[in-house]
């Protein structure tokens, strides 16, 4: 039996170095990267992917703790998934947005019906990015204002407005494109912006702010408020109790339209189909990507309420992309849908967020001086890492790079060397595996990242 | 034997009104379109596309003259394509971009080596509007200037940055969320805006046009000049001679980024692979979509020049995406390049163009008082619709709607009922067939849309 197939259809062996030898150089030669100083990085080269691991041309096996870009819900390779495409692209692999569509209904219809009350339609576009730029301008032509508020540590896509919209470090060399864009601070109790020292307080006195920087940027000139329902790259925040609740109450005063971005959580993350689901409360727009069919196709999307849907009932909605509703995209996420449902997959979800990762987590805040707070929900997991519990310092700094990053650079290399790629970022240990996990592998995995802290222990400190 | 697949898997026959009613039921219900008063359109039902064909569910066969979107160079399912994506899905159908991957790299050598000399890198993006995005964002990193010039008369894409950058009434509702474009004017020499009178004269005075821009603008603060190779929707509009070599002479002497948007044209529609190979010029990038995988799996990019690559050689890009380089998209641009070669496509194009479609042209001229002027290369035209070949007054005004828009409407149903779907736009009778075309189909095409323009000339009022 082949280890892999290569790009000929040609069963091949691990540790052929010629295969690549090639890969590395057509890589290097023609390929450009996002994020990325093309002479400085060094991308490895991957054979295989199946389920919750991935190979190199070597063989050597890693656990995927970060999903790939917190993308692959179902794993890699899932046979229903893969079924799926094989037959749409059998059937029909595209057809433009203005036809009416079999796959593309059906995946309305299944995500409308998961929505929230109130949901009337999908708008689809080809990611996440392009998601949110899409609800901010359903925003803005509903209200007829034109200012969008979103939150410091988030991060909503590259193009022009999400790339505005995003608030770290990924917009700092982008300028502001989109001029009609203010940040503000949401809730994170363990480093509050409004010295607070209770989750409790923190909500009381996040929403306060929220409520100055409506009534200081001026009510009327707001369009939407936009927020990751649990902030992911920035810290795997949920939001403390009642925020959201105390988030939707200022848009219905003021008139905002509320977007969740669900681009990261959507699709079971926390255990449920959207994770303001887990909130008890119902957003105006909510934007979708990645875990609708876990990127085995470029899929995305906004879930629109009845009130916006009618917005653009008699008037046009300006905008549109020839790949809305791809029916090979769309193909996969009604797999993704049937898979969920066949697999039980937000109840693995909940039971290993539950049973297995919680405990574990307040273990390692109990077992590592390192770790100053575990936080997390479902299988979106960060440990906050400091090198002093008293001050809270961070392993590195915000936005440590080079030299600076080093105590984190090595704790990753820790859990990369015992076969595990972590969702790291800054000074945070983060972790979000496949949704279909199993337990022997979970734990096994954690193992590893409980290992790889006593590697951040050796930076510690504080008392 | 079945006349199509449903979703479910299972063959039908034409004629199932239970399966069309849901097909509807579910769009109606479910679906946000593009572009559209949602209330106002009742999309079709296809039950099936084939090379140069699609049918509805009542087994009416449409030709497809607009290609979908101008997206399906190589026509509805073929086979080559189909395989290359059901064998890919098998392998590995997603990985995340900062990985080696073996058909983004081949696909990447196989663009840059059909590309301009001195073309260095591909950077992968979801479809026509984010490569755009990110084309403009290289240009001004590059340059460390903010403005980009774009055309009247074009389209770019829906994003924040692209759909400003749009110089038709898709922009107009959008207003300006990227305040760094401004637009001018390219050659058009049938309704010129530099009272030329001939091509040459056209070219001469645009160019002339675009430097007195650039002056006034001020050279300093200018990033980039975008523009499509052969403008599209708005007019299938080929550059004048000499028009291309023009605004590269001046893109060098300012120190000013070229941009070919060739989402529409690339990848073989007037007869190149690219259409500034037409043309004896070399942008600095180009951009890409569509044609690259005919929309199989949504895809784009942008070819990168050596030296805006080596920009981003010791420091970061900043930008990016999930699905950058997705290897299900790639493997069907890869099969795309062997499709090409193997059937002859570009010869097919160039053949079909110029022997057939031309000839035909100019005796629509000759026989329609309403076609005011044809103009197009390889597969890729327009029939300019006039009501006074004097005055040169378009059948319908620009941005016509409604009655307005009436008879350009009539000319487009009367296509329609005839069985071909052509790719009109405001008063022109535009097409572009799928490249893979047989004659004895184009020209029963050309005769449908032939007999189509008598209903023009019934509203022609001149001399």
């Amino acid at each position: 039996m082949s280890d892999y197939i290569d790009l000929h259809g040609n069963p091949q062996s691990f540790g052929d170095t010629e295969a690549q030898r090639e890969v590395r150089q057509n890589d290097r030669d023609y390929v450009f990267h996002s994020w990325s100083a093309q002479n400085l990085i060094s991308p490895m080269p991957i054979a295989k992917g199946e389920g919750v691991r991935f190979w190199d041309y070597d063989g050597n096996e890693y656990l995927d703790f970060s999903s790939q870009l917190v993308n692959l819900n179902l794993g890699h390779q899932h046979p229903g998934l893969v079924k799926a495409i094989q037959e749409q692209a059998g059937r029909l692999a595209t057809i433009q947005p203005a036809i009416a569509n079999d796959v593309r209904g059906e995946l309305a219809k299944r995500i409308v019906e998961h929505s929230f009350e109130g949901a009337r339609s999908v708008f689809f576009t080809n990611g996440g990015a392009d998601a949110n730029e899409y609800a901010i301008r359903m925003a803005r032509h509903h209200t007829g204002r034109q200012k969008v508020l979103a939150r410091y540590r988030s991060y909503h896509g590259s193009t022009a407005t999400a790339i505005t919209m995003t608030g770290d470090p990924r917009r700092w060399a982008n300028g502001v494109i989109d001029a009609n864009v203010v940040h503000f601070f949401g809730p994170y109790t363990y480093r509050s912006e409004f010295h607070a020292e209770t989750p409790e307080q923190e909500t009381e006195r996040a929403l306060q702010h929220l409520e100055h920087t409506i009534q200081l940027e001026g009510p009327s000139t707001i369009a939407a408020i936009i927020l990751e329902t649990v902030t992911g790259t920035n810290g795997v925040l949920p939001p403390t109790p009642g925020y959201l609740a105390g988030v939707r109450a200022l848009c219905d005063t003021y008139g905002i339209v509320m977007i969740c971005d669900e681009v990261m959580v959507g699709f079971g993350r926390t255990g449920e189909w959207f994770a303001y689901q887990g909130y008890d409360v119902k957003p105006d727009l909510v934007t979708f990507a990645k875990g609708v069919n876990s990127g085995y196709v470029p899929l995305g999307g906004v879930v629109i309420s009845e009130a916006i849907h009618e917005t653009f009932g008699d008037r046009a909605f300006p905008g549109g992309l020839t790949y809305s509703g791809h029916p090979l995209a769309c193909a996969a996420g009604i797999a993704t849908f049937d898979v969920f449902e066949d697999e039980k997959v937000l109840e693995n979800v909940r039971d290993l967020g539950e049973r297995v990762v919680a405990p574990w987590a307040a273990e390692m805040v109990a077992k590592h001086k390192s770790v100053g707070e575990a936080r997390g929900k479902g299988l979106f997991w960060a440990l906050d890492l400091v090198v002093d519990r008293e001050t809270r310092e961070p392993l590195v700094p915000y936005n440590a790079a080079g030299e600076a990053a080093a105590p984190m650079n090595a704790v990753i290399a820790a859990c990369k060397q015992a076969g595990l790629v972590p969702f790291a970022h800054f000074n945070r240990m983060q972790f979000a595996p496949p949704l279909i996990i199993g337990e022997e592998d979970l734990v096994r995995g954690l193992a590893i990242i409980d290992e790889a802290l006593t590697v951040a222990d050796g930076y510690y400190v504080g008392a």
